[in-house]
């Protein structure tokens, strides 16, 4: 069953914290290194850093150094999961509600 | 900020687990019990009485009680608030892919 998937435990599970989401929201806009995105809270580098590599486990970042300075950049498809799942419940309710037109214009016919 | 949410932790949080997403699923097609939720997993009832809690919590389900059987509905609503966050991100991708092409047409304008 599609809904029985790791990467969206993964994904949705990133996206439960306030300070994760605002990380996405930044790179948004384009790359940025942590020490930059890292100043937009008030936790220490450390607690900050649990908070990037959750969020590259996710695969919704990725991460590269180069010399001292590590640079995040958003993955964008991979937010492409959510999405599908939403469309998956969408398409569960339409067959629900035409099941129900159904019943509703022939109430006789088994549905 | 829109993305310091406690509703968007909460829904997020109920939808990082597959056996909520499951539940989610089902009552997509339409109200259940929850004895007859329980039955598509193998887990115990207590443990399953968590999962419809979270759900609850979140604001992604209703349950009522009659006499013995709690019946759970799905608050499709509430899922819109996925779709309003995954909306505000593309907003976000867009006006970067604008600045992109304005400094490209016009390299030598500040941006």
């Amino acid at each position: 069953m599609a809904q029985y998937s790791p990467s969206l435990d993964g994904v949705f599970g990133a996206l439960s914290d306030p300070t994760r989401r605002v990380v996405i929201g930044e790179l948004g806009r384009g790359p940025a290194s942590v020490g930059e995105l890292a100043r937009s809270t008030p936790m220490t580098l450390p607690s900050f850093m649990k908070h990037i590599r959750i969020l590259e486990s996710a695969g919704l970042i990725r991460t590269a150094k180069t010399g001292r300075v590590r640079t995040c950049t958003l993955d964008r498809e991979r937010l492409a999961v959510v999405d599908g799942w939403l469309a998956e419940q969408r398409a569960i309710w339409e067959a629900r509600t035409d099941r129900l037109e159904k019943f509703v214009s022939n109430p006789q016919e088994p549905s």
